[in-house]
């Protein structure tokens, strides 16, 4: 176990009816707010109207910036840092899912730094302080919620890049699993598997003797096996959206990298792909990860596939370690076939044609994962096999 | 899954070599510090130098409180806060084990509370403010460097009662788990039994659908089987150490409790048993609880016992529920015993004679126990079982 130093100061508000605790919460650090949005969902559930009537009730005045896309663009970051700068907003209540969150809390950096927001993405600057955010989540993906990451993709340099600061962390977070309920099977799907991917990215870890973080990821990953395909059968199941909903916030809020080297590769390539081809996030995860899996599958790794398959999956150790890791993959690959995620690249219409440019790009600077060490032709091979 | 409020706010440094970070710390909320310790362990292995040292580097004044008891009592509480009070002192580190920690929580709620701090035990008073507090861990067992908990001792009223406060939340804990290297067999063993059994009681829970949670706390119990006999036998392993330090943390700061019903029914009767016997907490709950699993397995819990036993100890499960759960039982009884602890009543000195009357303490308020309700009469056949 490496050395490590714990913050998650964000609160959490989890359950039904927790959005009563709102105004008391913003009124700690503000009162001209921010609303941010994505496609209007929050208006057709009624959301939207229980926020203004809350905002309206307790003398909070508010701005909106509305159609934020998923994987958010630099341009709805540059809007909403204008509109911040001109009214003077002193809070950013972020209303959504990940996407959301992670454009407004670059507006939040943004908001205090003179140059360009992307600046911070090009490690040309560090976020030193940022506007308090809150958000309240209607799609458990991401883990933004508790956070301080971010990911912006940048349209013009089909560019797809992630920032972190600890002033990025939400103060607060109203988590009502009732607000996924109408979220459709598709999302549910990417969202659960990008839940399982950044569990998998910190799970497969070089670091020995994190022996209690990687029992807190199984945690995870067997409540995302157990609760996914409920959700997807039956959304309006209340247990199945909290345990997808607080899985999102756990498997990303720090507690299971803390202590470890982490991976990363699997999203380090995801994000070329949606850079360019802007395709569901957790789609694309789903895609790769088997074929991911496999790709590093060697004498130094199966030890930790065959802890993966026998602790997650129940598979009975037997002599042969690849026979137990290899079942361990198809397992994983078979999980995300049964959520209805379309298993191939060509599916989602990414053909051969730019493998070559996006493994060019996502090993610019460095070889990708921790886990194990990915270059160029690596890359393309994982994109191949995913074809 | 209930409703629930998350805040982890403490600064965990967890590592070799973390008390680097202490200056800073404490400078962001003071430079008069109170400095509590317990039996002055900490001066013969060289942490009460290191302090010091950096005390006097960083223009930290000090005063000491020292030799607070395991069970600390009520009389060092208010030795503590006479020192505060005479001395301006503006922040408060504790450096020991829970016993440590939790005398200095109360202290620092004294300061700012006019009548007798025994009243935030007693109903009477209610901790709104309290000076700011770090620890240094040397003890991995109560978890309390993490969370707003105390319990003290009144050795007057011979009673151990418990009180919290949101503000009791140290400000940052340094983990260091090579402090705890040098910690006894004895209290290695009682620590991880304390750990085994903060789980037990948030873990047997009435609650249905925390799935989660309940993967989460397996998480941490996996953690104390693997390594409780390893730090037993080898107390310089570090893996060992770093995990059962963690779990500590893990166990207790909440994260295992939100959105469950939580039992607590053994700590209240060994809350009994030491505040008469000032026996070591760890080791009365290890007596206490494969008693009290027996005496709440019925109809209406024991599939929850099956859970346990299948996931925590892999026991294969069974047609016969009972078998699965009286194996799960023994287990628990087993792996206590070859760390070493006494498992009788007798054998730490506690015969008959009283009984009765802390079966009567014990339950005087109300019944305890939220997994299943124990009145005085269920209470005495516990302790009877345990002699």
């Amino acid at each position: 176990m490496l050395k490590f130093s714990y913050s998650i100061p964000t609160n959490v508000h989890f359950g039904k009816g927790r959005i009563k605790v709102l105004a008391k919460e913003i009124k700690k650090y503000g009162s001209k707010v921010l609303l941010t949005y994505g496609g209007g969902s929050i208006k057709r559930n009624g959301l939207y109207d229980s926020i203004v009537e809350i905002f309206n009730e307790n003398d909070i005045s508010f701005c909106e910036l509305n159609g934020i896309d998923p994987n958010p663009r630099l341009t709805s970051v540059n809007e909403g840092i204008k509109i911040c700068k001109e009214n003077n907003i002193d809070f950013i209540l972020a209303v959504g899912g990940g996407s959301v969150i992670d454009c407004s809390k670059i507006i939040a950096a943004g908001y205090h730094y003179e140059g360009d927001p992307w600046d911070f993405f090009i490690g040309k600057a560090r976020i030193k302080q940022a506007l308090p955010i809150g958000t309240i989540l209607t799609l458990a993906a991401t883990g933004s919620e508790m956070n301080g990451n971010a990911v912006i993709s940048n349209m013009e340099t089909e560019e797809k890049l992630g920032t972190f600061g600890e002033s990025l962390k939400p103060k607060f977070s109203i988590l009502d699993p009732t607000y996924t309920m109408t979220v459709p099977v598709k999302q549910t799907a990417a969202g659960t598997a990008d839940i399982m991917s950044h569990v998998f990215e910190q799970y497969f870890s070089p670091t020995e003797g994190a022996f209690l973080q990687d029992r807190l990821a199984e945690a995870v990953l067997k409540t995302c096996i157990e609760y996914g395909p409920i959700a997807i059968k039956n959304p309006e199941n209340y247990e199945a959206r909290a345990n997808l909903m607080w899985s999102s916030s756990i498997a990303l809020n720090g507690l299971l990298t803390y202590g470890k080297i982490t991976d990363w590769a699997t999203h380090g390539m995801e994000h070329e792909l949606s850079a360019i081809y802007d395709i569901t996030h957790g789609i694309g995860l789903a895609i790769l990860t088997p074929n991911w899996m496999e790709h590093v599958l060697d004498n130094g790794t199966v030890d930790k596939f065959v802890e993966y398959g026998v602790n997650v999956w129940g598979i009975s150790l037997e002599e042969d370690k690849y026979s137990v890791a290899r079942k361990a993959i198809e397992k994983t690959r078979e999980f995300f076939k049964g959520l209805g995620i379309p298993m191939t690249l060509k599916e989602v219409g990414i053909n051969e044609e730019r493998l070559q440019e996006m493994a060019e790009k996502a090993t610019k600077f460095r070889p990708l994962g921790g886990f194990k060490k990915l270059d160029k032709n690596d890359v393309l091979e994982i994109y191949k096999a995913s074809l």
